[in-house]
């Protein structure tokens, strides 16, 4: 079995938009995702399949009829700079793998998956799941100020030709499985090739906004002075406490920090910071949340410091399908790869599918932990061994029935 | 005595170009702060005095001839949003007492006191005494881009047909006195109507910068983790520790922080901060830095991010001259005014002409300690006193000469 097409395709893909840092580029609801959507689209073409786009623009490449049937695939949006894995390589495997079994297997790609254009990801499976409204995506914006809903608009324009569905073709998905390379080194370290998730982390993301006093940075006696970055820093801190307190069940990172006037001779008199706080046991990320507040209400009130704070978004971790993570384990020992069970911290399209449909998401080990730069990097015997396992839970390249289908229909 | 006049000016000057919050705005080397200048220039040349302005800005109004005479003045630049005092009334205040000495008393109005628009302040004052330099100024720039260089030639052709000098007529003062509003409240709070200082703090201005991993906020361990912002907070903390334990000889501020790539999903990769140290103890402030530098060193190190930092200025505290303080202090004794002795941790053009010609620091009671803000507010008794101290200095009402003149010459 050769994998160079999988590879060729892969590395066509990253070709499509070079980025800085020799990475690729291609933003959520841009025209370098609708070009890589459009070649994803004639593969499956050549691969018997039927290419089309839906409202949320989620490329659907479904065999001809109606009937029910698997699907795998990933996404092709990427962050500034991006690696040619993450994305590409569970959807370039679908496209295989459908391929290999002859038609009647289906490909999900879906759009929008990186959250770095407008601070939310997972766009493309969160609206064709109900979870994401029009006006939700009004209101996101990236930061030239074009709406989510505007971009989409465009880049389904930029799609051309590809025919048009009314709605996503949910009801025809039996059960979906998306491959994807690891975010982290914790199956390489393991000696494992692959891992399936059990659980996927609900993130929940606040922001905070200190207020003190803008005052003189000479003339202000200590006792005297309202110091709103202060109050942040202590904050900052905590939460870095928090995070190693909880490890390995819940995260938190302050990622933004933007303090005003920012006047070398000032005393900061407001500053905002956002956290991202990820659990994977229900309620977990809340209780750190609500630690933290209380802490930062400290600090803040200690310097005389007014705190606001906000809900951002909130959710709870999604327990992937028990059957699926079984049939994923089964396939596994029939071929012989190594696979563990894993929890995933990123947010994934297979966990908003979950809702609706039987659904298993499945980690390709990484090399190096790198993750969302040029540098993310798989063993060749690791991606086969994920067609193998793929092409196995779709159909059996020996002919034999899915063994998805044949566990959960 | 009245000071209908006096107020009246400053008024003048404050509704010269409105700024936000109803504050005044006349940015260092700005169109505006040349219209200031023109204005003080007119009611100068009704006093009795010949304006003009030297190749650095600053507005020279004194006697006919070139016999040496005493000087006062202040500037009349402003911070976005500033208050009617900070500069105007130790300029208008100084053309009144030159006015009521019937001439033989000159007027020094120095230009881009003001740090806010490029960073650095008393531009003015620092390049007439050799402590700035050509180079220096085109290395200045403020967020438009403009360098002081340029900036400074925009604000010489504004002030138009004002007669040119070739160079500061230094030789000709004999000694200076600057008034200026209090930037906190110590005198009101001890009673006194003015303050002379006796220290200047010398600021020590450093710029940090720590590199650590940009990473994912889920998927990367506490343990692997090396997050810049947090190390900086660390260093914020501790600024903020070591100004509470020098206070109040030393003061410490962390001003400018800014984070990369500052995204809610990523762990910042760098975080730069600026601090700035204020001492009025020679070494003060320099040692200060040093265990605020050694704070941040193990800050970095603990996290695995590793820290660069550099000099952005540094100075020691200036003592004024004690013959000029004396003088101050034999002036309020005779008019009954409360004066008394005090350091300022703000730095004054007095501070840089102190280095070439004997010159006094005067304060006026701030009501309220606001400073650089809408708020600004004196007493009119304080007003009252600092008119009739400045005018014995410069010359006695009742024609005695000059007390700086008798006591220095």
């Amino acid at each position: 079995m050769t994998l160079a097409r999988v590879h060729g395709r892969i590395e066509e893909l990253f070709a499509l938009s070079p980025g800085k840092n020799g990475g690729a580029s291609r933003p959520a609801f841009s025209r370098a995702e609708a070009r890589a959507m459009l070649l994803v689209a004639a593969w499956a073409r050549e691969a018997g399949l039927e290419p089309s786009v839906d409202p949320h623009g989620n490329l659907w490449c479904l065999p001809p009829g109606d009937a029910p049937c698997v699907t795998s695939g990933s996404h092709v949006d990427t962050v500034p700079g991006g690696g040619r894995y993450d994305g590409p390589l569970g959807t370039v495997l679908a496209v295989e793998a459908a391929s290999r079994a002859g038609g009647g297997r289906g490909v999900l790609v879906c759009a929008a998956e990186e959250a770095s254009r407008f601070g939310a990801g997972t766009i493309g499976s969160r609206s064709m799941t109900g979870k994401l409204s029009e006006g939700d995506l009004s209101r996101l914006r990236d930061t030239g100020g074009l709406d989510a809903l505007t971009a989409r608009a465009e880049y389904l324009d930029a799609l051309g030709g590809l025919p048009r569905l009314r709605s996503a073709p949910l009801e025809r998905v039996s059960s979906h499985v998306e491959v994807h390379i690891e975010q982290r080194a914790a199956l390489r370290d393991k000696g494992l090739s692959l891992g399936v998730a059990t659980t996927i982390a609900g993130p929940v993301r606040h922001g905070l906004r200190f207020s003190g006093e803008v005052a003189h940075a000479g003339e202000t006696p200590a006792s005297e002075r309202r110091d709103a970055l202060c109050a942040a820093a202590e904050t900052v801190l905590l939460a870095e406490e928090l995070g190693r307190r909880c490890a390995p069940e819940t995260t938190a990172t302050v990622g933004t920090l933007e303090i005003h006037p920012n006047s070398l001779t000032s005393i900061p008199g407001t500053a905002k910071l956002g956290v991202d706080i990820r659990g994977v046991r229900p309620g977990g990320a809340r209780r750190l949340l609500e630690e933290l507040l209380d802490g930062a209400r400290k600090a803040a009130d200690r310097r005389g410091v007014y705190l606001e704070e906000g809900q951002i978004s909130a959710s709870e971790p999604t327990e992937m399908d028990g059957a699926m993570v079984a049939a994923v384990e089964e396939a596994c020992a029939r071929l012989g790869v190594r696979c563990g069970r894993c929890v995933s911290f990123a947010g994934h399209d297979a966990q908003h599918l979950a809702a609706v449909v039987p659904s298993a998401l499945l980690f390709v080990a990484s090399e190096n932990g790198v993750s969302h730069a040029p540098g993310e990097a798989v063993a060749e015997e690791d991606v086969e061994a994920a067609l193998g396992v793929l092409c196995l839970l779709m159909e059996s390249p020996r002919g034999e029935p899915s063994v998805m289908l044949r566990g959960l229909r």
